[in-house]
């Protein structure tokens, strides 16, 4: 019988480790968001017996039955420091689909936020929150070297982890280039850039665009740079300074979507 | 020999109070912006050896003595998990001087930001560095329930602490009122209003302008809202999701200082 290749072993193994990775949601907040998400496949659920009547009417609808806990031994596996409230709910990632499937144009001229290599979770998290305002239909991360889908993240993301698609993606390069041959524009955000992002906003108002982002200090990395249409700084009043990553996120989101259809 | 009437006594210890305080800032970044800050007056400084090798030459121009320690048994005050670096400060807080110098309107179209009980220190220190970079003269919030300046705070203003006025005020509602009478607008955020900020902004380029943002959750206080001269929204695509605060007050920011003198 001949044998699979290494590389396709190898992928399956990743497809299913990836499938049985589970994540821990905590906080009221977050952990109500993911009961009331029929797409978010939920493995358990721990709450405080005031948490249970704290989240009311979402607890039956869910169809889950929780193990009440003593809030002074609370048994899930959080980091220390971590504010649970009483709340935690063990899940696995959101399935979010193909790049492809997601940023096709149709209608519309959709908006994208490209991620190279932010990996704090509370700024993840933050982007989601303004992605999903602004309308963006994705935030694409690379699957390495970036944010993983955890409690922090979920917490920060105050209920846009449960809406707004965060995919992950092999490598960032290859995303961008699909992206191209979907006629998207690729925005990248430097400091540096001659351009102004109010001066490019309204050029880009009809084209499907992705705004590019690197982490604060390192930036875009030479390839992502190398594959971006245009670079473009956010016109800043003075010379010191710089906006924090989801700062800069939510500026470039707002001024490009503006006259867009969500 | 009369005596002073209990309030002044009061204040005047309050006063004294403040100057004793201290803080303790802490990681490279903060700790080499705070050294070569010359208005930053400074108590004690404590520096692993690789730590004191890395400010380099900030050390001797900062004039002060480190303190060499063990990077195991760091004997700085502070919080456990305060990713330090291996560098603590000990400062006394920034001193602003008065609202009424800081706000007068001259030769521009000023802009502020207002803080209606803002406690969260990442999200303080982010305003900062979007004020910082958006050209606002100051960030005015009361000196109770609002965060305090913090070595968090100062990590994740990432220098803009030591240059953008931060300024506690005793009563936010009396320095609006001050404000009013400095000829600015009040623009209350909230996603409830009518007006978007889109709409909003051409007609305040020209005037003096605060911004006055409430906490995640409660909002505005009632008096806060009152003192308002308009409510604004910021405009989103969708009717799901809110924006972080500080990426609400970065986005109001860049929309309100287009067109406005720094």
């Amino acid at each position: 019988m001949a044998q699979k290749p290494k590389w396709v072993v190898a992928k399956e193994q990743d497809r299913r480790a990836a499938a049985r990775e589970t994540v821990w949601l905590f906080g009221l907040h977050a952990v109500r968001d993911a009961l009331s998400n029929p797409m978010r496949e939920r493995v358990r659920l721990v709450l405080t017996k005031n948490a249970a009547d704290r989240l009311g009417e979402v607890l039956p609808a869910s169809g889950m039955a929780p193990e009440i806990a003593d809030p002074r031994r609370f048994p899930a596996p959080l980091d220390p420091g971590s504010v649970h409230q009483g709340a935690a709910l063990e899940v696995r990632p959101l399935d979010w689909g193909r790049l492809d499937d997601l940023a096709r144009p149709g209608g519309n001229a959709p908006l994208l936020v490209l991620l190279d290599r932010v990996t704090d979770p509370h700024n993840v998290g933050a982007i989601l929150r303004s992605a999903e305002v602004f309308g963006a239909r994705a935030v694409v991360a690379p699957s390495r070297h970036s944010a993983p889908e955890t409690g922090a993240l979920a917490k920060t993301a105050s209920g846009a982890l449960e809406r707004q698609p965060y995919l992950r993606v092999g490598n960032l390069g290859d995303a961008m280039q699909r992206l191209k041959a979907l006629d998207y524009m690729l925005i990248g955000l430097d400091g540096e850039a001659e351009d102004g992002l109010q001066t490019a906003a309204p050029g880009l108002a009809g084209r499907p665009t992705a705004i590019v982002l690197g982490a604060e200090g390192p930036g875009l990395r030479a390839r992502t740079r190398e594959l971006c249409d245009r670079m473009v700084r956010i016109d800043a009043a003075g010379t010191f300074g710089s906006l924090n990553v989801s700062n800069a996120a939510a500026v470039a989101l707002f001024a490009l979507s503006a006259g867009r259809d969500a």
